[in-house]
């Protein structure tokens, strides 16, 4: 295509990525500092900028040089930055054209409404409370979704495609039902091993300002890098990633015990430095952005569960832990990583340890699946809710905060998100057994203190990548081989059949 | 003019005010929590929502639309909300089509740089690597007052109108000149009276939960509402008011004495319940909106001073000071509120008592007005400060830092701004005076903890009237006299001839 009409693109795309930036600090500031009453405005505010950003996606010059770009090449390890940028920007375009202004709008404005009201009612177990937001959540979601699919396909499908480009449920389901059967089997085998760990050799004294001293530490070793972003506390933990050197995280922390806080907050710092990673010469284009949620999950789930879970992690990080929390001492390294990798089926999930985390995103992917299909009411969502909590973990959420509304995601209209979680981990593993191949003993290095050998490899292969390839072609391109889930299950297995002295 | 259009309008100016509260957000973040890393993503942000409000401003449409719209009356006690909003519409869009978008970007880019470069040169008294700065923006200052000044008038007066509609530094002046001799023979009775307080009697431990604490109490008793509002810390203490229900204030607090931190933290609380008391059913338009610079500080330095350094507020509060700090019991109330009201020259303006304050306003609005006019250099201006100085104070800075790099001022471009403290404090002590004639004996109520009879005033005579009229109009129907120095001077003489024991 013309130079001319190509730049006219770059600066457009720009200047939409710094309106949405806005929106990233409008976001940030509501989940973090956003006093009670500045909420009504905030919505409105989060509407108009909706509103505007909409009007920019469809804007008629947009589409008319977007109609004139031909490009032959779409896909594959030789793709110009020119044709990935274009592609997406067709991409977005065209989901943009599909829903009218006022959809957006009212999307956004229940977005921001739901998640606020979330945070209320969640604290005071108040579900009645809740449902007219979901319900209004939902119906607006249905509406998108059939705006956006061509017909034929499920509803849900056109929610996933938001965050995962290309990805259907029918897809994902094959990958989901495997690893399911594994991890049953893997969890069954682990129930009946005589060998416990002791969940009290977490429990201590755990004085906020020690947690945060003890993170900050941490993460910054790992690579996250404070000039260039900021911790603060949020209920529901998140990064945002406000400009290429301004990516911040939240935490939060339990009183009795500092794990919560830390695989929290080394989850984000996963994210972050994805987002960090990511070409900033490219910055405000597709190229320069990341490319799905699952490749931005498992970031950040290989760096929370296969580094910060791992032997070679702890060797090093051990004698600081025992430096701020000192009751730690006691308990010796050996017990104290059993009982960090403790696999117990737990209501939360964001609590799970990884090998129930994944039954969680199933039992979550099918309940939103139903959802969005029509299968399933939004108020018959806590018992449809506490029976697969049964039927998954034969446990029963003692209330509706840790049960049915624990999640954000539903709250913002995130439906179609969890699956990235699942994918994610699967993503993970194949990315981390790849890098160990390649770069030799990881856990030797971790207990080094040496991170970087992996971040660099992350950096180079996946990182600076952006969004040039598709998820699964950037597997492919990054690892030799297809998506699987083979790689997650032996991983797990091979994981805790040691830590649980599995035959 | 025609309903449907004027309809137009009030959604128009309330979408911008959408988008003016983001730029506010913006603005906020970039003084308390932005990292470093994301301070040049951050002037970008800034530059591309004043390019969007600019284009805004000066849209053809809305061209249109006002120079249809016919307003007979345009001030007067009984102007119809509809002339109040067509006035300040016409006179913004008047004023931004005057402005090239270039040079309002350029503006909000040189001003977001030059108060990040400030900061961080103050901090190491650094006055080279400020000056590149701040001569770019008095370059693009003067640049915009040629282009706002119908020629022929100072081009000073462009600036200062932006901040005080109908102002000139001509009609300033003689009002300063009086002010000036007056606070000048004031001064001079005040250093030779043999009554000297202690400056000691302010000075202990002051940590700084309990600075925090005490002035939470403080500004709640005055009025503020954490509800719908916060206070955080920041180098240059500032209000931010990003929605009619989230008006934040910062702050900041000195190891030693918490009175500084503690009357700045009353200057923005006065601020925020002025930003809180304007009509919320007005949102987003001008009669809603706050109407000048100087009827701001007008309420800021009103609590600052007339209330917070009272004999009624300190009955009030200093049981509760002495709480939280015990060393003050042994001093005593009286000699606590002698030193806290010393009179003496200090080389920076926000420590300064309320008597020699207005000689720094008047110092900074004589080399402002130099300075736009091109009689002095930005280069020039230690020297000239140094001199104004010594003339004034017979004092010599010690470093650029506590001289003339001391305010965030000129570094945001915020020339013309100075001269509204000064008048600022002469409509409050002309309200103060009238308020008290009505309402009885203030004193009293203060010390009973009763502020709400004073705020409930500056509610109905002040806060809830907007924009309505303007500032010289809002001072006579406030309070039945033209705006004079008088009541300043009267105010000043009375407070302190008693507190230095002067004839």
């Amino acid at each position: 295509m013309k130079q001319a009409n190509y730049q006219w693109l770059l600066d457009y795309s720009k200047t939409t990525a710094y309106y949405e930036s806005m929106l990233g600090l409008l976001h940030w500031d509501q989940r973090t500092y956003l006093p009670e009453g500045g909420r009504a405005h905030r919505s409105e505010q989060i509407g108009e900028m909706a509103s505007l950003l909409h009007r920019r996606a469809t804007d008629p010059q947009l589409a008319e040089i977007l109609a004139e770009a031909h490009t032959r090449k779409t896909r594959g390890e030789d793709i110009t930055d020119e044709a990935v940028n274009l592609r997406e920007w067709k991409r977005i375009h065209d989901r943009a054209t599909k829903i009218s202004e006022r959809l957006a709008v009212a999307l956004a404005r229940a977005a921001s409404q739901g998640e606020l009201a979330w945070g209320k009612t969640k604290e005071e177990n108040d579900w009645k409370g809740f449902l007219p937001h979901l319900e209004e959540i939902v119906a607006l979601k249905q509406e998108e979704a059939q705006a956006l699919s061509a017909g034929g396909k499920e509803l849900y499908d056109a929610l996933i495609d938001d965050f995962e480009q290309g990805e259907t449920a029918g897809k994902i389901e094959p990958l989901f039902t495997k690893l399911e059967g594994a991890l049953f089997t893997l969890l069954e085998k682990i129930e009946a091993s005589p060998r416990k760990p002791d969940p009290a050799a977490l429990r201590g004294a755990c004085p906020p300002a020690a947690q945060e001293a003890f993170i900050r530490e941490v993460i910054g070793g790992l690579g996250y890098d404070f000039q260039a972003g900021r911790m603060d506390f949020s209920a529901h933990p998140f990064t945002s990633a406000i400009g290429p050197g301004d990516v911040r995280i939240t935490t939060r922390f339990s009183h009795d015990s500092f794990v919560m806080g830390l695989f929290s907050s080394i989850h984000e710092a996963g994210h972050a430095l994805y987002a960090r990673g990511l070409p900033v010469e490219h910055w405000g284009t597709p190229r320069g952005s990341s490319v799905s949620m699952a490749i931005h999950e498992s970031q950040s789930r290989l760096w929370e569960n296969m580094v910060g879970k791992s032997v070679g992690f702890w060797r090093r990080f051990y004698p600081a832990a025992c430096r701020h929390f000192p009751w730690l001492g006691k308990t010796g390294q050996d017990q104290f990583l059993l009982a960090v990798n403790e696999v117990c089926p737990s209501p939360i999930r964001t609590e799970a340890d990884e090998v129930t985390y994944n039954l969680h995103i199933i039992m979550r992917f099918k309940l939103e699946r139903m959802l969005i299909g029509g299968e399933l009411r939004a108020r018959e969502l806590p018992e449809a809710w506490d029976s697969e909590m049964d039927r998954y973990f034969h446990l029963r959420p003692k209330n509706y905060s840790e049960g049915v509304m624990q999640d954000i995601h539903w709250s913002s209209g995130a439906f179609g998100y969890f699956p990235s979680y699942g994918l994610g981990n699967m993503y993970a593993a194949q990315f981390f057994a790849k890098a160990q191949k390649e770069l030799g003993d990881l856990q030797k290095m971790f207990a080094a203190g040496d991170f970087w050998p992996l971040l660099g490899w992350l950096r180079k292969n996946i990182h600076s990548q952006g969004s040039r390839l598709l998820p699964r072609d950037l597997v492919r391109t990054a690892t030799g081989e297809q998506l699987q889930a083979d790689y997650l299950i032996g991983y797990l297995e091979g994981k805790y059949g040691k830590a649980y002295g599995l035959r």
